[in-house]
């Protein structure tokens, strides 16, 4: 006896999720076949209407579901200002400090040679029109504080300086090595407003 | 900004999965939406079909695709042995040694005073029925080797024990306070095979 057909085609479906081992995939499917708190079927419903509904921002690549995300569709964002992040949930992290009221750009990613990543991987052609076209003044760097993120910052400011726009990077506040989605608000926000010139 | 809508509804739902918290169901989504090797349709059919077709075989307890599970519905199963396991991938992990041709009963759980979870919330009052029923003349126990698992073990070999059954519990040769689960075949195997009587 081995588990019924479906059942190891649940396993397989969530040990292929990042992070989900045998072991977590067993304990997931056992949970949503048997608890009563489960509801696999609004989980179900929640993946697909999620991958449904969302794409990227055609200006700044975050996650959205209209044509443009709630940010750049905000006319009262302070347009002079873009901040450029690794992931979408870094420029959420960087919103709930209220410290921030300017642009986004999502990166999708850091610059990871041993990856075989760098920056035709990333969004960064996108984010060079970009500030060819506008009138931004400043581009904060708010990657990570840890090495790629840092190899990240430093090759942007590099990329950025010559069309005369002042690039600036959150100031460590942040413990270094960490991670910057689980910042605490504070802390966050005192790094964004002692952010220094590159 | 937050995140849409449709994405908070899916870290909501992801967030409510065993073990999974909000940077894990984070990671999840970014890569359920973004990455070209995810099938978000594929895993919300899985959930869903799974959900469908599953039940508990009404003998034993384990999962079960058709009327009965594999086993039960097998006749060339040794119906005079009866292996009791707290959870259905306690049963495959004793399958998969190879060394064990009798039935199953599946209690779903242990014994665990400090959770509220006594004889009533497990499936051992249908063990009980099953033994009055039928030619069952080892019950062989094999919960985890550790302190809930022993305590059930104890509890079962006591009420069983004036049915003139014989009860055995399975070696360790695990290590104690581990996890039955995750034991190498041949491990498990062996203590499947020096199994002693409480």
């Amino acid at each position: 006896m081995r588990y019924p057909a479906s059942i190891l085609a649940l396993l397989d479906e969530l040990e292929r999720l990042p992070g989900i081992g045998p072991k977590s995939a067993q304990r997931i499917a056992y949970w949503l076949l048997t608890s009563e708190q489960a509801d696999p079927q609004r989980l179900s419903d929640a993946i697909v209407h999620a991958k449904e509904t969302i794409h990227f921002c055609p200006q700044c690549f975050d996650f959205a579901e209209g044509e443009l995300c709630e940010v750049c569709a905000n006319p009262r964002r302070d347009s002079t200002q873009l901040c450029v992040v690794a992931e979408p949930r870094d420029a959420t992290a960087i919103e709930r400090t209220g410290e921030y009221h300017g642009l986004y750009h999502v990166l999708h990613g850091v610059i990871s040679p041993l990856d075989g990543i760098g920056p035709q991987q990333l969004k960064v052609a996108e984010l060079m029109s970009r500030l060819g076209d506008t009138s931004i003044s400043e581009v904060i760097i708010a990657t990570n504080p840890n090495v790629e993120g840092e190899t990240t910052a430093t090759y942007l400011a590099r990329m950025i300086k010559p069309l005369q726009i002042k690039v600036t990077r959150i100031a460590s506040g942040l413990p270094v090595g960490g991670d910057l989605e689980f910042a605490d608000e504070v802390t966050l926000g005192r790094a964004m407003e002692a952010r220094r010139e590159l």
